[in-house]
């Protein structure tokens, strides 16, 4: 079969909706061989022009938060009103075993099973720049093949929520009642993000925690300044297990979302998301130069052994590497 | 005079603290000149060994928070202690007129007649990271001059607070008892920066607002994470007009930094920030060179809206612009 065959094929397949054809083109953006990489560049640029018209939410939670309990039974109701939902996912995962890879999915068993969800574990990769690009490419893939609705789930190792907010239209945080991770405390950095935080857990013996933790969290909020004038984050309780605040829930996402878009939020945020794509991805080419040459890794290791030690001034430095990167 | 004379005279007087030689020194690395920025890279790598020994203090307060008050107070209280204090700002201001830069010194004016004491506006700049380095080779150019506390302040334009909070030991939030800027709430990402938060003007009619703010930020606070496990950040009540709580806010701070020497984390800060700061002067450098050429900036602004027009991939846009940098 001819490449522009197999290619057209594959689009053909994959604008139809195909999961199978998403999941393989969705192989092909995550594969590091420069063959794969040029297959799929062309591929996405064929899809562009289809991208762009879900509902893009992230969805942040640590462990102990209720996240996959909470997706499960938030994207079976979606589908219910008959969304369809594709489930990301960013979190860089160098040191996981493989058996990560099927944890999402037996975690989320019956969503997986739905004829209308997608669900995909996170990309692997060393560094969460890398891991965000492929997330980002999947996500144009997904919208491509009609899903309406994306999650981009993290479960926030490192700075991966900051990477999922930067690639959807709205920010959740998911919040245990108390005790915990909430004993710790919420990353920071985390909270503002936020769009909409939604305590989960809330039944049985743990409702009354949980009343009070979003006592605490909406009293905290207040206190920062919102996102967009006038349209501050929500705080809600949810119980995945009762099913009680998941439409509710979705309800406040949705006005939320007709908002921005009533306003022109949501075109420029998008609009403002693209550029800085753009510029990030400009420092991780440059980055892989770098890392592509033994000599310009170890010229970069040693200029920055010496900045570190107090010895060479940043820009000096940063001047002399880059001299070397032009030279090379 | 040859230039190792002037250089070696220059040193001279600024490693003798004295402070005219001071400000020219900090007027030769905000030049703009490449002259001069020689002659300033020569005089920094000069000095580099005699930097690093102060308690570097951010300090941020929007308008109305009394920040000029308070660091009149607070620097007048340290030089009373035997400590030589520079005040320095961040604040891009490309768009204030000439009568800021006497601003600073009318608004803290006892202090700038105190001869421990040494104040300097912003530089001017239209980017960020540009004032931010001629800020932080400022603040290498006072520790070398001998002044053993470097105050950076910023009003909080744009991420200014972030570019205070990544050149400094401790983070100190300024925050005004109601009413006002409390009103708009406090700019997301900026509590998150807090080691210490001081409420301001806890005197005469504002006390017991002062207070009910002071336990409101404390218990938001509690709900983050702290940057330091078991430091959580102080939130304290002070008076600059009475002079209430200035010796109790240098303690804590003192008292805090002790720590941070004490379990190493200071050390680590200080690696982590000078690492930081070489990548992004290498971005800064990339930009410089894109800014430069009048061909790469038009490349750079078509491929960008390229990319925000959704017609091109960040990924195929940054390369191509990569391939013109490296052909130019």
């Amino acid at each position: 079969m001819t490449e522009r065959a197999v290619k057209n094929g594959a689009d053909g397949a994959l604008l139809g909706g195909d999961r199978r054809a998403l999941a393989r083109a969705i192989t092909l953006v995550e594969s590091t061989k420069p063959a794969d990489r040029e297959k799929a560049e062309s591929l996405l640029a064929a899809v562009l022009p289809h991208a762009g018209r879900a509902i893009r939410l992230g969805i942040s939670g640590a462990p102990g938060a209720g996240k996959s309990t909470f997706i499960e039974a938030f994207g079976t109701y979606l589908t219910g009103q008959g969304h369809k939902v594709a489930v990301l996912a960013v979190d860089p995962s160098s040191r996981r075993s493989g058996g990560s890879i099927l944890g999402d999915k037996t975690r989320m068993e019956k969503l997986a099973r739905d004829p209308n969800a997608f669900i995909r574990p996170s990309p692997a990769g060393t560094t969460l720049g890398g891991v965000a690009r492929r997330t980002r490419e999947a996500m144009l893939l997904a919208e491509a093949a009609g899903f309406d609705v994306v999650i981009v789930e993290t479960v926030g190792v490192g700075q991966s929520e900051t990477a999922a907010s930067e690639m959807v239209d709205l920010f959740v945080l998911l919040l245990a009642p108390g005790g915990g991770d909430d004993l710790q405390g919420i990353k920071r950095g985390v909270m503002e993000l936020a769009d909409l935080a939604l305590v989960t857990k809330s039944d049985g013996d743990l409702k009354a925690a949980a009343t009070r933790a979003a006592a605490d969290y909406r009293n905290a909020l207040r206190l920062m300044r919102p996102k967009y004038p006038g349209l501050p984050p929500e705080v809600m309780q949810i119980s995945s297990v009762e099913g009680s605040g998941i439409a509710e829930a979705w309800a406040a996402m949705k006005g939320l979302h007709d908002k921005l878009i009533k306003h022109g939020h949501l075109k420029r945020l998008r609009q403002e998301q693209a550029r800085r794509w753009f510029w990030s991805e400009l420092q991780t080419v440059l980055s892989e130069q770098i890392l592509g040459s033994e000599r310009l890794g170890k010229e970069a290791k040693k200029l920055e052994a010496a900045v570190v030690a107090g010895t060479s001034l940043p820009y000096t430095a940063a001047r002399a590497l880059f001299r070397h990167i032009l030279a090379a």
